[in-house]
């Protein structure tokens, strides 16, 4: 069969357009160490609805104040953009919130890795005294009160009684959704060479050739391994947090942390596990020296800064959810008062 | 020209509908002390989506963490259910956080009154040290760092400098949208006589004949005047608002307030200004012995509840913002620092 050129069909334009050189999304980027994200696939919508309630519902915390999306926020790249969180009675929290955004993606979840999963995870804070200050029974009393979340388990699991692994089963399913596709840094991985500037492809490929892309690699740019915070240099800091040395026991974990994402980096300022660095600035001079040995020009530095701006993606879309409403029975939070020590008089 | 009854047209499926009994919607219920609430009219869409952003902005605190939202959560009828809010440093709020939704529709803001509209109340919680315990100021240096926000109040008010004034008008514009129209309440007053029950239709005669609609009345059932708390028994309490005369300086006006509307009731407890009622049954029972000197039977409370239920509306649907990134210059908060009063050392 003949061929025409450039024949006006969707395959044709394909083809001439590649014969022009011109740019068209293609599926893969093989040879390079960042993969494009992929959209969240949702097999079960009345779960991941379900969890968008729990992670946005404060009565999961002691005081009725503070939910999930309070040091996750969903309007600010999954994250609360201070050093350490505000947890129950304002106290101090241990460690830099990481964002939610593509977290599912993680070999491990916390800075320490010491959660296997998102549902691991999600039942930290709900529990830990400096963060939501309940517990998984006063928590699981409060939605069993309410009768709208008891149709919606029921539908979801089949259960009269929730338990805490469902809300951390439904809270992982909505968190598995939040991923941030389409980047310009994507599109350009995806062919489209005119979606980066000539000064963003520059700080990709000094990313790439100075070593950063030796831990920050992978769909997530991170996520994919634990690494010593100082490498070459010493990190200085006042910070107590240990990192996994906490989790294995070993000294040589001491200040081993996971690699962090670097997706969305631009919303998700102050930097590290102790949100020492203000700026992306500071953050990639900080990496350049103490894991690289390197110290980047003025002008490098702004170039890998401008390439870590191509990896914002598309913004988990997200409706507030209308919470269902407590019933006479559902416990009454006073964030003011005393705390009792059990056994303590 | 002759009739052809039960034409199949519009006017015609009408005509039948009325005549076989059925209930069609009307748009006027004036034998009624409660009128239907309307929708709401965007005129200015950019100007209400700005108003989003600062709504749901916790830049515009000093720590960086309180927003709008947290105290008027509008997952949970705009209101934070708790009977005191908890404000910067984790400080007890003064008075129980009112509802923002229908809050337009109200003769002033507050519960004293001491604000006009919607914008002279917006300042108020921005820069009471109690609350978000940032300054006008400050905020506004805050939103000036931040490209996104500079450009958006360029294209809505035209300026390069924001002003409070600009912050609190879109503010307003975007409250003036939370309005709950087509509760089964407002349903049956445009005539579907179907769309409450029997009990609830007895509460609501209860609500008219025993006197509480003399004051919770107009479309938000409330809103429309001060009274005082205690009108026949006095009010025991020992929270310190003073009510209105705190604005007027006048004691008569003593533990007078604003009456609140009754839209959205069942979402938005604990009741009363100090939040001391915690259930609808029991603000009930208070509100007919202090207000009206009428012991309610258990029946009868039942039914006003029944029918308070009937006034809950459809809730605003919120696409949740991604706010504009903050610049290298935007001011870092620091929830933990120390509090530094000005002229001590």
């Amino acid at each position: 069969m003949k061929r025409k050129p450039f024949l006006p069909t969707t395959l044709g334009l394909a083809a001439a357009a590649l014969i022009m050189g011109l740019s068209l999304p293609v599926q893969s980027a093989n040879d390079e160490p960042i993969q494009p994200l992929q959209p969240a696939k949702v097999t079960d919508p009345a779960k991941v609805e379900l969890g968008k309630k729990l992670w946005f519902d404060p009565r999961l915390s002691r005081s009725g104040f503070i939910s999930c999306n309070s040091c996750h926020n969903l309007s600010m790249g999954g994250s609360d953009n201070v050093a350490a969180s505000i947890g129950d009675r304002w106290q101090k929290g241990g460690i830099n919130s990481p964002t939610v955004l593509n977290s599912g993606l993680s070999i491990a979840q916390f800075w320490d890795g010491r959660a296997k999963d998102l549902a691991a995870q999600a039942g930290g804070p709900i529990a830990n005294p400096i963060e939501m200050a309940s517990t998984h029974d006063a928590a699981v009393a409060t939605l069993q009160s309410i009768p709208g979340y008891v149709k919606e388990f029921k539908s979801v699991y089949k259960v009269d009684a929730i338990d805490i692994q469902q809300v951390t089963d439904a809270l992982a399913a909505f968190e598995a959704t939040l991923v941030t596709p389409n980047s310009r840094f994507d599109q350009w991985l995806k062919g489209d060479k005119k979606a980066i500037t000539d000064v963003e492809l520059k700080g990709y490929q000094l990313f790439k050739s100075s070593g950063c892309v030796a831990c920050h690699n992978g769909p997530a740019v991170g996520g994919t391994m634990f690494m010593k915070m100082g490498v070459v240099e010493e990190y200085k800091t006042n910070h107590p947090a240990e990192g996994r040395s906490a989790v294995t026991g070993n000294a040589i974990d001491r200040f081993t942390f996971k690699v962090p994402t670097l997706r969305n980096v631009e919303l998700t300022y102050p930097y590290f596990h102790d949100g020492a660095a203000k700026t992306l600035t500071e953050a990639v001079d900080i990496m350049g020296r103490l894991q690289l040995g390197r110290v980047y020009s003025k002008e490098e530095n702004a170039q890998i800064v401008a390439f870590l701006k191509t990896l914002t993606g598309d913004q988990p879309k997200i409706t507030l959810p209308i919470l269902p409403v407590s019933s006479d029975a559902t416990p009454r939070p006073d964030p003011f008062a005393p705390i009792v020590v059990p056994g303590k008089k």
